[in-house]
């Protein structure tokens, strides 16, 4: 969940900064004089990350930008865990901003969590209890007109040492003041602190109050992305809700893909994450639009390391430790990226009898029937057996997002939904892994006019694809968003750099093997 | 949570039950060629009790009353759970009811659960782990459009023992031929299968998917509880869904009390459990309605046994045990039903250094501008400390359903945020015990004139009192709900005959002696 972060190098110039900031203040505090105004909704932001990522400076910068009658800080010690006099939630409701108010609260509930998590293990039944308990308690703030941001302010484990080591250094001093990991001395601590952040994200990222992860590398584009964040919440807070799914178009067999219709529907379909009443933007930094697609094989050492991969992989799967175990391999990418040709070269790795690829395409009326999970849990093949997914469940935060033929309520739900069949495909046996295949705007336009040429390959570009690909940086951002919140420790996005097919299909099958491996020897 | 269900008897006579069923069956039928027309939601019923309480019967009823084309049964035999070809999950997709359809599940993930926990004792948090990947689910499910019915039918334990033995009885014959429960032989174990039942209840209990307990001690009465709640889930699939929560008139400080005025709120307000589109109504026996209020005492045995109750609660609340824990005490009932003198007593027991009594009227200002239990979470006290309300955060699904103050969403999500806030309490060495106080109409009116001609007792009495009074059953069938909603293991409700002052005071006294004698001992 926090590969864009940990993979992306996120800076802005003095002069960039320079120029945006402006416009982001002017935005904040308009946003925030309606939420005054309106006082229909609090805003709780919960401020965590490690020492040195910035929190103090975040929290500064908030001051700076807005209206500091209307803002406040919580905070708490690290307390005594054994010593309560009240029970912990407690002081959290005796802290609650009021409406028309926001709250920042430091060492909250997840500093808590995450402080147990650290001082022992904690078994994976005992921490959903422990998390059930606070998404209970946020989906009712929620409800109760408390608008979460749950920031996680992002740092390399290099960066964080270099910071802690540096200590008396002048651009962190306010920083400094809040030493809330005093555990935190290592390198290995820091990737441990990570890691258990990591999986609290997993449950906790809901679609009422997701996980925000900032990168801190670079205090300014840091300070942006978490006003920008901020911003988001407070458009959130003072236009009125999304009404209940409204009884779609999508949902009638009469008009199986048809857009919906409703305000919201339209701004989630723009694509665009400001709201019209904002003009501030972030440049955001794309991982899956700032891959090397220079990356290239040869065709002899493409031929001799693509035959040592499906070996690897029919060895392997051939296995005693796989025999109880399958395969759910899932293929996106940009259209024209190669999916079928990667596919064809995993097929002749796997036991025909035991493998299905499934091309995903349009619903049937019967899948619109049901759940939109529904079309992929029948396709889910007994233990033991293998499938493949040519498009996937993720059509419904990218495609269905992009086109608007679902709300955005219903896509921001899906990450999680996504996560929990996933989840559960894992625990059954299944080995789950994803592939994002991508190719330049250039390299897809040279592909889509060879189809055009070449009479066998016609058929497989539609007029749809043109239309896609107006909308490119739309599905680049959806992308992107579902890499971020569906990369998860049980089943990882892979990124593979398409534009040589070559060094695609290669990329794919080692993964996959390697994969293979840590299972069968796990 | 089955507090109605087990003390009450529910009984309809064959010619009760004859008037009713014909109006029962125009209503489903209406209600379900509603649902195929519009093909909008999916209907999922969970069937699950104990063997001899009639699923198969309640399951012969309904393709008795409804159009069977559109209504599948969906069984599945008891799993060997050491020998799943497909994870578990994978079945319950494969059968999932398209939309326009009803589909009832026996054997469904409850049995599954169900089963385990007899087999073994299952911790809380690993019961937690489960229940939320259950309650995931549902949830999914419940926001793409399948209403879910999950439905328990009750017996007693001798009812249940008397029907296992009667075994070849003609009246039961199919229900014998579904025997989900081989492993429950004695009375002990079906304690047991009702116990694990509650405890699951208690947290997949939710607003989008509550359980229905329905009383099957009576075959008629069962098959007509039954329907209506088919009938309600049918109404809810398909009248459009009530808005998400509207900003709200209630949560403006300039009309602090003011109804919403939505259209399912005015539905709410009205109290009737039964859409404009149906004229079904099942005399629903009330538990709150039901007591034998001619329970009295005397002035003598009044003065000792209220004594003896004081002197018992003070000793055990200055005893080491209690040192770090405390009392919270609820009490809530008619109006003039004695809540304030019975408190009075209550106090006299308590060492006023460590003890608050609350009473709670209209909120503040600054109360409205937060989420409704922010005014209970303030009130509660230190651990060691004890505090007593004079009515409660249960306005919240009285008062304010009742009039119309919050919208029915927001009282039925209210139902589960209570007892996630008694259970932390519970957490937290807090004793949570709940009173409610019921009087008779005629007796009330008494009090009332009463309050109006002696001077000095005026002030208890408002126009809000003979408002309310206008809305008796509206009220009543208010905390007949709350009741089994809300009583829970670990924060019991206690009804109490309030008629004669002197037996409520000893009554409330002697319970609360009774539960810190288990609290020291144990």
């Amino acid at each position: 969940m926090f590969d864009s972060a940990t993979k992306l190098a996120h800076n802005l110039t003095k002069d960039a900064f320079k120029e945006l900031e402006p416009q982001l203040r002017e935005d904040l505090l308009n946003a925030q004089f309606d939420l005054v105004d309106q006082r229909k909704k609090a805003v709780l932001v919960l401020l965590n990350g490690p020492d040195g990522a910035g929190k103090g400076q975040v929290l500064n910068r908030f001051y700076q930008w807005l209206d500091a009658h209307y803002l406040e800080t919580i905070s708490y010690d690290n307390p005594d865990r054994f010593h309560h006099h009240h029970p912990q939630a407690w002081r959290y409701w005796r802290d609650l901003p009021a409406k028309g108010r926001i709250g920042v609260m430091l060492g909250n509930w997840y500093h808590i969590i995450l402080r147990e998590m650290l001082e022992g293990d904690v078994s994976p039944a005992t921490l959903t209890h422990t998390l059930d308990r606070v998404n209970r308690m946020e989906a009712m703030l929620s409800a109760e007109n408390v608008v979460i941001v749950k920031l996680w302010l992002h740092l390399g484990r290099d960066e964080a040492m270099e910071r802690l080591k540096r200590g008396n250094g002048h651009r962190d001093i306010d920083d400094l003041t809040i030493r809330e990991w005093p555990q935190i001395e290592t390198g290995k601590d820091h990737d441990r602190l990570l890691m258990e952040s990591v999986r609290v994200a997993e449950i906790t990222s809901t679609a009422y109050a997701p996980w925000i992860v900032v990168p801190a590398g670079d205090s300014r584009y840091r300070d942006a992305a978490a006003g920008k964040a901020l911003l988001d919440a407070l458009l959130r807070a003072s236009t009125p809700q999304a009404a209940a799914p409204a009884p779609t178009a999508a949902s009638t067999p009469s008009a199986p893909c048809g857009p919906m219709q409703s305000n919201d529907t339209q701004a989630g379909a723009n694509g665009t994450d400001a709201a019209p009443s904002t003009r501030f933007k972030l440049p955001v930094a794309s991982l899956v639009g700032s891959l090397d697609l220079s990356k290239r094989l040869d065709e002899d050492e493409y031929k001799a390391r693509l035959e040592k991969a499906q070996l690897g992989i029919a060895e392997r799967m051939a296995s005693k430790a796989m025999r109880k175990r399958g395969l759910i391999c899932v293929f996106e990418g940009n259209d024209a990226a190669g999916k079928g040709g990667a596919i064809m070269r995993l097929r002749q790795a796997l036991d025909p009898r035991r493998v299905r690829v499934h091309p995903i395409a349009a619903p049937s009326d019967e899948e619109l029937a049901h759940p939109y999970l529904w079309r992929f849990w029948r396709r889910i093949p007994a233990v033991g057996h293998s499938a493949v997914f040519d498009r996937s469940w993720y059509g419904r935060v990218l495609v269905e997002r992009v086109e608007g033929y679902c709300t955005e309520e219903d896509w921001m739900r899906a990450y999680g939904e996504i996560n929990d069949f996933e989840r559960d495909l894992d625990a059954n046996g299944f080995l789950v892994m994803k592939f994002w295949l991508a190719i330049s705007q250039d390299e897809q336009y040279r592909r889509f006019k060879e189809r055009e040429a070449v009479p066998f390959k016609r058929f497989k570009l539609t007029p749809d694809d043109w239309r896609n690909r107006e909308k490119w940086p739309l599905y680049e951002a959806a992308a992107n968003d579902m890499v971020d919140r569906t990369s998860t420790t049980f089943a990882p996005w892979t990124l593979v750099e398409a534009q040589d097919k070559l060094y695609s299909r290669v990329k794919i099958l080692e993964t996959i093997v390697g994969r293979l491996k840590d299972a069968v020897a796990g």
